[in-house]
């Protein structure tokens, strides 16, 4: 991980922190402070201070941030991703819900296009988003120099879809299938489990 | 949080160790020790150990533990919830997606049911388990003692949807809107958000 990573729950909060900004009467100079948006949004101070830290450095003493700029720097590191392109591999229900699910964009993600062996899929399918034919995965992805795959067809065909992924250049990898992959060490994976976190909320109410 | 709650990453590792000791020839007494599972499975010892601690407290000394003994611990350790009945409202493409993914029964949960209002949902489905209206939510929740709600609508929605839940006696909710939802203190809340999980993936690859 590189060093400036932001943390996980800093990032969640980024949008709340943009839109709470853009909602002010603002002009071209006018500062903010760490306090002052800790108080309009009921959120702790301390916290605050730590994740506007992490996106634009420290506020000035007594002054705090000219909010143009934080604004800016909000933006850029939200939208330093919005070239971000993903595809998935896989185009049943769940991967169909993340095609048509817009809250990426909040993060300037795009899930470009789903593919597919499943011709039905392909043909009946009412999505906005192209779904295609597995077959042309690796030419879209190198024309489109897309390094985030997504994964969402069954275990059983989890780990040749990945190989495919490689293959094409993927760096990143979203797996939704309850299975383990064997990747090489340059591509990064995140193992979406479901199961485990509906299990987790179950186990607290006992 | 009960002193008793398994942490997740324990649950999570479970099912592994269960199928392990299950495809191990056992005699009635044989014994395994914590060590032998951790070189079986490749684990670290300390980590399985503590696992195994969490769930069937500390083998015998130079024994280890009884392996049938062991073996009904995780069983009645996941299969505690074999009865653990949810439903989802939002019959839409996540909705279904996960009313039909078989993942969860590793964990003895059961998605029994899904509710929507819309109509067009209901006739066109094709899922095996039932998709029914909304208006018999209530009902269906208290006849069958329903404690797990999960929230798979739009943000729009969302809240109307929890207060539903909450008034049918759920008391842990999954929610997948990207929202924040005001519940009463009992109620135990698991927010997904899909996007965050996707941005954080991307925001490694920089």
């Amino acid at each position: 991980m590189s060093e400036s990573l932001i943390p996980r729950a800093t990032l969640g909060r980024l949008p709340m922190y943009l839109e709470y900004l853009q909602g002010l009467t603002l002009s071209d100079n006018s500062t903010i402070s760490a306090a002052a948006i800790a108080r309009g949004l009921e959120l702790g101070e301390v916290m605050v201070r730590k994740d506007l830290a992490a996106v634009s450095g420290s506020g000035r003493p007594k002054v705090g941030y000219v909010a143009q700029e934080l604004i800016c720097a909000l933006q850029a590191c939200l939208e330093q991703r919005s070239n971000t392109k993903a595809v998935l591999i896989g185009a049943g229900k769940l991967g169909r819900a993340l095609l048509e699910f817009s809250g990426f964009e909040e993060y300037g993600i795009q899930i470009v296009a789903a593919f597919d062996c499943n011709d039905q899929v392909l043909r009946y399918s009412r999505t906005s988003k192209e779904i295609l034919p597995l077959r042309e995965f690796d030419r879209y992805c190198r024309e489109q120099q897309i390094r985030i795959g997504i994964i969402t067809v069954g275990a059983g065909s989890a780990q040749q879809v990945a190989d495919l992924m490689v293959a094409a250049g993927i760096r990143a990898i979203w797996n939704f299938a309850p299975c383990d992959l064997q990747l090489p060490y340059h591509v990064i994976l995140k193992q979406e489990n479901l199961a485990l976190s509906l299990a987790y909320l179950c186990n607290q109410l006992k």
